[in-house]
């Protein structure tokens, strides 16, 4: 049986353990957690810059369904995430509509989708240390945490796509905006303000990247290269290869996912490519193919 | 070579007569578009109930890019558009955040997706009679939307995919929410007071309907009957069907989108399954599989 196109999928249900969702989720009662202590609750205050009213707002926008086991989950940050996602986008989007007074919607999209997406919400919870105060107890999510933290060493600035956040951090982000917004008495000035501090400095036209994968074909468009992208394998060996001419210059493993390992190979092929044409560029045609890099930088290219 | 997956289209642009965009995009002066009268404004304004500082605002959201045709396109709605699309999400998620306080982030956002997807806006066009102020040049559009209205009538409720809008009527209603939100200097509670009248009544969690591909395959797995979609003879014959344990029991025919040609069969099928079994409720199968039926309202589903 195919399966319906339309299912909805909750990635932190995923992370739970099966089997407490298996025997516990239907008919277990409500577990009792503890509350978040005020020293706590104070410290977040002063990590987001902003006092709360209600400070039980805090407490649940930390709360992962997870803390709750081995019991039924009580309330959980998703109902404010969902809050502060749309909230978010609309102030964002803002901002980027008034900066920008010519920008055409296009560019506008990407750069307000790089300001909220979530790598970028993954950064503001680490740099500012906000996972510290998440109450869970999804087994390995401390770990992938950790792995995430040692990743972004090696990716100072927004990576489009090489990276794999683990989806709480950004949760978590958003559910605390969501609870400044329903504490503020939902306005939009508070989340903006907050959220500006947080999301220093945010991504401009100026520094916001390309996708590799665009960019990689979008190159070979310009140049007449050919370019194909071999994923099949990836079930196999967990690796993706980049062919441009059939011939082999990126590659990629990664486990996890397999839109990770095809972004980071493009990566590597755009980074070979690079490397190859700098090599040569008293040629003619190589000076031409390193014009049409200099061209793509993404203001030029809408 | 493969296209790249992150690719963007716009769909206004495609609607553009090809050889405008190909002979004039780059270089053609800005063209003279004749300004929208008092008496229209008035009008748009008297539809939406709100009274603009900024008159030009309107005229803005209601401008179409192929309205400069033949000449490079000025100002036209899409920035307004992406403005107001944000905007909308945000007050509509709080209308429903609110409305439902215990409900789960899956039906919340089912929810909000609703009242704001693009049948619903185009509802809200039509209904209001904004359409007949879009200033554009599409060839086909107007014969578009007269297609679109007819079929309105055989689908007086939400049809949850089974119609096929033209996206210029839900772009018109985020514009011109945006053109309001900009007005009033980015005043959500009067974009919602807005919105709130023009989308009446919105969809609740009683009226919200199931997607006719998610009931169906639903309703497969829980009698334990075996479905298949088979779309692939529509690229030949525009026609999709759906088999239930290898019995045909349901098709669709439709030109123009695939997507829309399976919903439809699905509908189908799950009609004929529904007369059925309604034809034979005293046998106890019947019985038993019209109570799953009964089961599947979406209140009760999470």
């Amino acid at each position: 049986m195919e399966s319906p196109p339309h299912a909805t999928a909750s990635a932190s249900a995923d992370e739970m353990p099966s089997i407490w969702k298996e025997q516990h989720a239907q008919d277990a009662p409500r577990g009792f957690v503890p509350p978040m202590g005020p020293g706590e609750v104070a410290a977040v205050e002063s990590l987001l810059g902003y006092e709360f009213g209600d400070k039980a707002l805090v407490e649940e926008a930390l709360t992962h369904g997870s803390f709750y086991y081995p019991y039924r989950p009580g309330v959980t940050y998703e109902r404010l995430e969902y809050l502060g996602d749309a909230v978010l986008t609309c102030v964002v989007s803002r901002a980027v509509f008034l900066t920008y007074g010519q920008l055409q919607p296009g560019p506008l999209t990407r750069l307000r989708a790089a300001n909220v997406d979530k790598e970028k919400l993954a950064r503001v919870a680490v740099v500012h240390g906000l996972h510290h105060f998440l109450r869970h107890k999804a087994p390995n999510l401390d770990g992938q945490i950790t792995d995430f933290i040692e990743e972004l060493s090696m990716y100072p600035i927004h990576s489009n796509g090489l990276l794999d956040p683990p989806k709480v951090l950004c949760d978590v982000v958003e559910s605390l905006i969501g609870a400044i917004y329903c504490d503020s008495n939902f306005n939009q000035e508070i989340v903006w303000q907050v959220f500006q501090k947080l999301a220093d400095p945010l991504i401009s036209l100026e520094t916001l990247g390309k996708h590799p994968v665009s960019e990689l074909f979008e190159f070979c468009q310009k140049t007449h290269r050919g370019v194909k992208i071999v994923k099949d394998e990836w079930d196999k060996n967990l690796t993706v290869e980049v062919l441009i001419d059939g011939e082999m210059v990126g590659r990629a493993t990664y486990a996890q996912k397999k839109e990770i390992a095809q972004n980071r190979a493009a990566k590597a092929a755009l980074d070979k490519l690079k490397e190859t044409l700098g090599q040569s560029q008293t040629e003619p045609m190589s000076g031409e193919v390193s014009e049409q890099f200099n061209k793509m930088d993404l203001a030029g290219s809408f």
